[in-house]
């Protein structure tokens, strides 16, 4: 037997005391945007690290200047050292009413299919995903005695709620951290309930809010109706010049930085499951809207794009009232990928804006952030042993995919760290997570268990 | 003495009273299109119906559908019979902050030109210029004991948010109100602070509510950015494909009943003492946005128009949030003229929003209602003595001119009751009606009443 299988066979031998753990620390309130949580999410830090000094890392709370944070090292093996990352704050569970059960009371509830959901705030975002790796851990200890690789594991407390002490913290702990030659981290999804996946891209954003003035006060429509600049048209005038008819973003020089995926990514995308029918579907639409001769996949992951986020101006109340309002403002927002840059994008928009300004109409911006896209190279050998493992454990061939959305951990991995990041969970987009009744698969718990001993062994040269 | 001139020495003796009846008026906060409101508004009613009937009036408050209808008669004299109309609700006040006193606690702010400006919501439009009327009656009554003419007052509580009780009243009222041989309505401007007016041109309007919506529910652009359809995109380039460059409506067919004014009406148009410029920069704008070609007179008095009078989607919040919304909507009106019917009109818009849809997206029409622009006949005898008053009171030749507003009542007058209607207010173009600071000139009050009661003895044959 090898120590790889030895070690998943005693993870599968000892899932039932694994499950405990995790109902033990989700049954902790670790709510961390509600200042009445404080010392609940500080009663998960000191329950983690107390365990895993029980379990042999060097481990400790560290204060920040919000909730703390759980840092363990157990760096003695000769392998590689990763640095492992997942949170154990969680969202409020309001509306409290739509729970089928407490919240903060786990419970296993066997499914028709055959599965196993384990309901409860945190069991998938991100506390049941934290412990697969924990767990993973423990194992391989049990039957080994050592870790076969280095390990240091980073847990944040304030993921739920701005993540504010995060850049600091990395800052302050720059040495003690970026040693490690990866970074993983557990907080997303299986590409589907049977297919594992790595997002190795991750689009960027950059924040606009823009307000036009024209007239100096509220005018009356059958006044000036006619005469005087009408702010609300000239900004609909620029939104509608933003998008080119074919769905690309009208702004000039926007896609210079942006690369075509590498063939084989592409290659791999067209091979994975995907409905786009059904993806569609599930947000009432039919059709997409984004650039044409480029999939849906691409469009929402691989390519950038601008969109309308909010928009005011004028009398918004019941009823109608003829005014020319003196402004109006909108929030648009740019999802970045590959090589673009936030302020090139920023000053681009603004360029495009300014230019098309008509008389007596002038334009406020008022940025809200930008952050490059993170891309991790597919073929690294991180990745490609990662990927091996998980298709070893799943059956089935591992997605390297991009993400549409933003994890700013990875980029602050990269930037302030220098390390590339592994983005690997096994959450679904069925967990309900952010809602009433999230849960976990107890497939997705135990399997990712043993995904991470795959993983483990195969970065050590085990496997 | 005449018994003008006593009439005018009485309200010359008496205005500090009918200043005080005036704020009395102005404090009640009768916004009619906030159902909030609709006690206060039935409050303003019932407070002119009580005076008039003091006054000596047979007055009452008329339920209806909506806000209360104020009639009142006075018919004993021998002289012809006027209906005179004004309104006595009042535009919403927000945004409230830019007020710089409380809008139902009127102020008299003394300026450096020695005019007084008379501050707060209503009192230019139109709780001002409904009084001046009333007080002119109360001054002659005072006086002279009896009016030398037949007199019927009616007012509206609904003229700020679609009349929508208007035609039924009129149409059930028609024996009543229809005996007058002419009617007046107090609800317009001076051409300028030295100059009467008598409207009799107006443009019509159709306000028009539009919701478009795409996906089901509000998506995470993070997710769906680029591929889902975006409603507030959609609807900002519906309203772009409504204006040409030129400045013109681009909508098919709209400019087909736009008739060019007579040469003559034109020629008086051009004599009348207008300063473009500074009617563009009373509103901080320095350049006509409107239809090229085109004087600012006759692009906001004769020519049709098509104003977007609010817009709102997604988050509008503080901050930023990353959505893309499931709807969107917009408020839009057009004014009309000549022989523009309103329901071609709102059935071409609509042909045009709905032949522009993109697919997934839908659209919700509400209409708000909709008026004819209407004509009165420049040289009836009415007119002609009406225009001769006013021109001894203020020293300057009448101007007889059109308007860019709506004042559908003229419209419904001559449809339902078969009268002409001469428009006469007092108004500058500076009372910023609407909008905060809403002010009415102490003269414009002071010499109203004055006007009124030099009208009442011309058509009484007293004058």
């Amino acid at each position: 037997m090898s120590k790889l299988d030895a070690a998943l066979a005693h993870a599968d031998a000892h899932i039932e005391e694994s499950l405990e753990r995790l109902k033990a620390l989700v049954r902790i309130k670790s709510i961390s945007t509600d200042p009445a949580y404080a010392g609940e999410v500080r009663k998960a830090a000191e329950l983690l690290s107390a365990d895993l000094n029980q379990l042999g890392f060097d481990a400790s709370v560290r204060d920040t200047i919000g909730h703390p944070m759980v840092v363990a090292h157990d760096t003695a093996a000769d392998g590689p050292h990763v640095l492992f990352y997942a949170h154990y704050d969680v969202q409020p569970v309001d509306p409290l009413n739509l729970w089928h059960s407490d919240p903060f009371e786990p419970q296993l509830v066997k499914q028709a299919s055959g599965e196993t959901h384990i309901v409860g705030r945190g069991t998938s975002d991100d506390k049941g995903q934290l412990l697969t790796f924990v767990e993973a851990c423990r194992a391989w200890k049990a039957v080994h005695g050592a870790l076969p690789l280095k390990v240091t594991l980073f847990f944040e407390g304030e993921e739920e709620s701005g993540s504010k002490s995060l850049r600091p913290f990395l800052e302050a702990a720059k040495d003690e951290l970026g040693v490690a030659e990866v970074a993983l981290v557990c907080d997303t999804d299986l590409w589907n309930p049977t297919t594992p996946s790595i997002v190795t891209m991750l689009r960027g954003m950059v924040a606009e809010e823009i307000e036009i003035s024209c007239a100096s006060h509220d005018l009356h429509s059958g006044m000036f109706g006619n005469a005087a600049r009408n702010p609300i048209q000239v900004l609909s005038e620029l939104i509608a010049s933003l998008r080119n008819p074919d769905g690309s973003v009208a702004i000039e020089r926007f896609y210079d930085d942006v690369k075509e995926l590498p063939a084989d990514v592409a290659a791999l995308w067209q091979r994975l499951p995907f409905d786009e029918k059904a993806f569609m579907a599930g947000a009432g639409l039919t059709t997409s809207a984004g650039e044409q001769g480029r999939s849906v996949l691409e469009q929402t992951r691989a390519r950038p794009t601008c969109e309308i986020n909010g928009i005011i101006g004028g009398y918004t109340g019941d009823g109608f009232k003829t005014v020319i309002p003196a402004k109006a403002s909108a929030k648009i927002s740019f999802r970045l990928v590959s090589e673009m840059d936030p302020d090139k994008i920023r000053a681009a928009f603004r360029k495009h804006v300014t230019d098309r300004l008509p008389p007596d109409a002038t334009v406020t911006f008022h940025g809200h952030g930008g952050s490059p896209a993170v891309t991790v190279p597919s073929y690294g050998p991180f990745v490609a042993k990662a990927a091996k493992a998980l298709q070893q454990e799943w059956g089935n061939e591992t997605a390297l995919i991009g993400s549409g959305g933003s994890i700013p951990v990875a980029g602050e991995f990269k930037r302030i760290l220098g390390l590339d990041t592994l983005l690997i969970g096994f959450a679904l987009d069925d967990d309900r997570i952010h809602s009433p009744n999230e849960k976990y698969n107890l497939s997705s718990f135990h399997k990712g268990i043993r995904s991470w001993l795959r993983i483990i062994a195969s970065f050590a040269g085990e496997a």
